[in-house]
């Protein structure tokens, strides 16, 4: 008898020669191939049911194996449209169809992207739903951390945390829950941010948003560098229309972070604030504490208990709270009383939301807030991180939606207790896709909501003329807190494609500009033309890096200064950036490319508050000679971009 | 104003004082005093409410700490006996009161203890239940691991697994579920045992008792050693008593573990076993498989599926598994079919028993059965084992028992959701306490059942005569798998003293005998009197070590061979062990300590199965002289020992 491998005899479908393999030596099943592929996943992708039965039953694999790219043995047989052999591993093994790999896609997109439609009919048959009626998670990619959402009617409102990012809070708009656009700020008077002086990282934190009496209301933690005793207050926006404007904040002294208000029945106004849920009475306009902070319940989890959200309901107060840290071990849960004041009592099925599978794209989950749509159905909205790499959030926080299911006895589960999904049924809502603004031409008079500043820029800082932005060069570069004009919008995808036109400058010498990646005056990279400093002053393309305390600059190509334009491109895919340009704008010449910008995402550095995203955009540095510059006899450095095009690749 | 460091100020309970250092600096909270105790410990011990709330609610810290005896928050409070502060604590902060520390001493121990009436008081009006009507988990210290339980009318049985102990797979009975007493095995004919050629961890494996027109019956797979294709068989035996004797038993050469018996409404018989739960057809008998075996459900975690049991209640079969595997990730999921195979879904609230506190010293909770009382309520039985030191379980895998409820829409909650209980209210069930067997005089004509050996002892190996137990010398050393006579009892508690009394031998050069703490052939020490093989045939005390590939020999001391008796004692803490010896019984003298026989623990070596515990005993070692001893001429040697004193301090 011919002696295969174990590879072999898969390939072959030979099931005794497997069985001789394995019965000898059990441990070759958890073997690799050639290309790293477990023996497991080359069984599947056969669609041999005997051979996947075998290895199943018999053999020493674990069914909770993934490949790298996070496919189950459900991807791998999928791949080969066998329906008995899938629904063997749907019905016996319990795989799960709308699993996603590190790509968010599932074995239900595999039978679809193959055609494989006996195969996609039996699993909208298990799933109730086809895949047109679904929707995937994160439902807001990039820096969307921290949701809080309300309903007024039939409209959806979400705040998210905008940090040091101007204009503030960000308010979003969505009819369907699934599809959102920001329509709105909860601060947009640049004399009421008060950022210039905070670090990256500080600002607004954890806003809430609520309706009451035709107000919505926006409450948020304004967080204030480490250096006073007091770093740590909470202010209230209102505004009879919810994309504002909102009022001039009010201050409320009191320490804790991630603010909500609840209103009670009663009429009587709250505001609960961590640590765990402590709450205060509000006056009528929720302007004033009027009464000593409580603790209502600490917590089911007791590590880093925050982000507390009342609902009343059937006769109980249900306390939302996040817990465990923003981090891996996020989570949501929730305990109930009935009476507001306690005791309060946890649900015996917390964490009703986690993510427990390590190795799954979506992590982080926690931080949520339910609302009930016109129709009665239940949805909790929350924050989750698309770990890349060796667990790098480029991407930050992101928002998620999941269905809520009230238990028989009257407890709040989310997705069924399954952690987040990463494809689910679409709500039944009003769908409204909102056109996607990717590419910004600048024909505008305003910029689109899409675009923030790292802090309040300057007041000239940005013209719109002649369908151009006009970015006035910042004295500060971007390694300053001082920075101005720093034009940024979120990075959405873990691949993109980023391009630009800027008008050939006539810089001084030490003067720069271009496109950055950036994460804080930390961490960032600029990639831009340069007039240098030295002696030389020549005209060059380069890449500049902020690692923390390392500056590190790559070497240099001179540049054409007689063309009237030059064409500048970003290509992402995850952590890899190459870097091209043009005169044309259709032929690119590869200038760098750049293995692992780490330092873009949150656990890129450790230093500051790292909670918010990789973005992307535009800068122009003005540098000593805009500093000095004596206005009566020379303008101002203006850098002229002709449009921002921002492609991602979903 | 005086400047106090934290601890001070916590001492003197000055609030204001720890307000401005923790203002200044938040980090401080994390500090520990001199003795390594945490700072919010030091305030929870104070009782003070005002500074205890200060740090639960506007500190850094924590409140999921624990400190090296993993004693909480509460612990320290109930130390202070404050019933405001400790109130606070469960209410407001939901700490537990019945959670353990690493002795299992709970915050309720602790009122008790101290006689602090109110705060017990107190307690119990949280629990509804005082400490005089709760249990202490594991109901069953020591190797007891794999449990299966039936209830027979008022009587419960119980079966755990022996591996190569004999005699096979104790059969233990309660009518309280929490006191148990072996009453017999499974096997007990040394022709039927089959463990002669067994490397230590094979053998009886994971065993079921059910209960089936008028017969008790009992499955367990059979594991060979690795050499051969065939490694597991099933066997079956059954009884019209619980406490045997056993049928022979029966072969079933079906692959996999954890067989159990399932008998449906239809009179029809199966046997269900792993991987996952698969399932066949049994004879009337059950001593035949007569279908093919085929997949229920494989499990809802996917790793190492288990322990399968099959429930029919209320309209639905539920299946239980163990999944996992028996280390720090075991659990025990469920799903559920309305027909029998299938499909099943799984809970939702899977896991429905794990541990998720690393810290707590009850860990591997998983593989359970349930069992409803005569009186309708229901509990499961299941296996954990406590972790020491750095995760070493030296008592196996140990037997516990929680109550099941049953959600609304019928899913079995252990212990509803809380992972393993510490102290639980006692099933409403007729208390019987049996005498603790703790010291064997050897007086009976037949061995306690509390006595194993390693595999069958020789059939004149073992005689009880005048109140002694004289034991035949083995011709291989304890290091052999031929090693016999070797009596053993499991080691339940942490902490204990062990002594005998041996009449003085004479000993043939080689030959030694005394007590041993054993694990397997490949862990041991033993502590006994030797005569030297060397040419000055001195005649010496000695402990020496196997610890796998290495043999370590302990200086001898002299012992004087004319007094009539020698008294040997092993004082146990934890992973130390002291030795000590005495001519009266009266007076001893300590011999040698060990720091740690970390190799007595599941974990200690990586060599083979070990998947039992630690044991102590007696053994006698004839050496070669016994291996050529000519009976014509000559007696074998016999070890005599007067007693077996096994004082665990629990």
């Amino acid at each position: 008898m011919v002696r295969y491998t174990l590879e072999d005899a898969i390939y072959l479908e030979n099931l005794p020669a497997i069985k001789e393999i394995l019965e000898e030596e059990p441990s070759l099943i958890d073997g690799l191939d050639k290309d790293g592929v477990m023996m497991p996943f080359l069984a599947a992708k056969t669609g041999n049911l005997d051979i996947v039965k075998y290895i199943v039953e018999y053999s020493r694999a674990s069914m909770n194996i993934y490949d790298d790219n996070h496919r189950s043995m459900l991807h791998y047989a999928s791949m080969s449209g066998n329906v008995p052999t899938c629904q063997y591993l749907v019905e016996r093994v319990g795989m799960s169809i709308v699993e996603g790999d590190n790509d968010l896609v599932t074995p239900l997109d595999i039978a679809h992207d193959n055609k494989y439609f006996d195969l996609e009919e039996y699993y909208e048959s298990v799933l109730g739903v086809g895949l047109e009626q679904m929707y995937k998670n994160p439902i807001r990619t990039g820096f969307f951390p921290d949701p809080s959402i309300c309903r007024v009617g039939n409209d959806y409102y979400m705040v998210n945390s905008s940090f040091i990012y101007y204009p503030c809070i960000p308010v979003s708009h969505s009819t369907d829950l699934v599809h959102w656009r920001i329509i709105g700020y909860a601060i947009t008077n640049p004399a009421w941010a008060n950022l210039d002086e905070l670090e990256g990282g500080r600002g607004y934190w954890a806003p809430d948003i609520s309706y009451y009496n035709g107000k919505f209301y926006i409450t948020a933690t304004y967080r204030l560098n480490d250096d006073g005793n007091v770093y740590r207050k909470q202010i209230v926006v209102s505004s009879t229309n919810p994309e504002g404007p909102y009022s001039k904040p009010a201050i409320i002294d009191e320490d804790g972070i991630d603010p909500s208000i609840f209103n009670d029945d009663d009429g009587r106004r709250y505001m609960l604030l961590n640590r765990g849920a402590r709450i205060f009475e509000l006056s009528e306009d929720a302007t004033t504490q009027i009464s000593k902070a409580k603790l209502l319940f600490y917590g089911d989890n007791k590590r880093a208990p925050e982000g507390p959200h009342l609902l009343k309901k059937d006769g109980y107060y249900y306390l939302f709270e996040a817990e465990g840290g923003t981090g891996p071990g996020h989570r949501i849960t929730v305990s109930r009383s009935k009476e507001l004041m306690g005791t309060y009592t946890p649900c015996p099925y917390n964490p009703i939301m986690r993510q427990t599978n390590e190795s799954a794209i979506i992590q982080r989950c926690g931080h949520g807030k339910p609302v009930q749509t016109q129709n009665g159905d239940w949805y909790m909205v929350y924050l989750c991180g698309r770990k890349i790499g060796e667990g790098y959030s480029l991407l930050g926080r992101e928002t998620a939606l999941d269905p809520i299911t009230w238990t028989k006895d009257g407890w709040p589960l989310v997705n069924n207790l399954k952690g987040p999904s990463n494809l689910q049924k679409k709500p039944d809502l009003p769908e409204t896709v909102w056109e996607n603004e990717y590419k910004d031409d600048f024909k505008e008079s305003y910029l689109s909501t899409e675009w923030l500043f790292p802090r309040v820029p300057e007041m000239d800082g940005i013209v719109l003329e002649n369908s151009y932005v006009k970015i006035k060069g910042s004295v500060y570069d971007l390694d300053s807190i001082k920075a101005k004009n720093i034009l940024l919008r979120r990075q959405t995808s873990f691949k993109f494609s980023a391009d630009t036109c800027l008008r050939m400058p006539k810089l001084k010498a030490g003067q720069n500009m271009g496109m950055t990646c950036y994460y804080d005056e930390n961490t960032y990279l600029k990639f831009g033309v340069y007039r240098l400093e030295d002696k030389s002053e020549r005209f060059v393309l380069k890449v500049e890096e902020r690692i923390g305390d390392d500056y590190i600059s790559y070497p240099d190509i001179e540049l054409d200064e007689t063309k009237s334009f030059l064409y500048l491109r970003v290509d992402t895919h995850f952590l890899k950036r190459s870097f091209s340009y043009s005169y044309d704008g259709r032929h690119y010449t590869k200038y760098l490319h750049l293995d692992n910008v780490y330092y873009l995402c949150d656990e890129g550095i450790k230093k500051g508050k790292r909670f918010t995203g990789a973005m992307l955009g535009l800068y122009v540095y003005g540098g000593e000679h805009q500093k000095n510059l004596d206005t009566r006899f020379e303008k101002p450095l203006y850098g002229e971009f002709d449009y921002f095009n921002y492609n991602p690749e979903m």
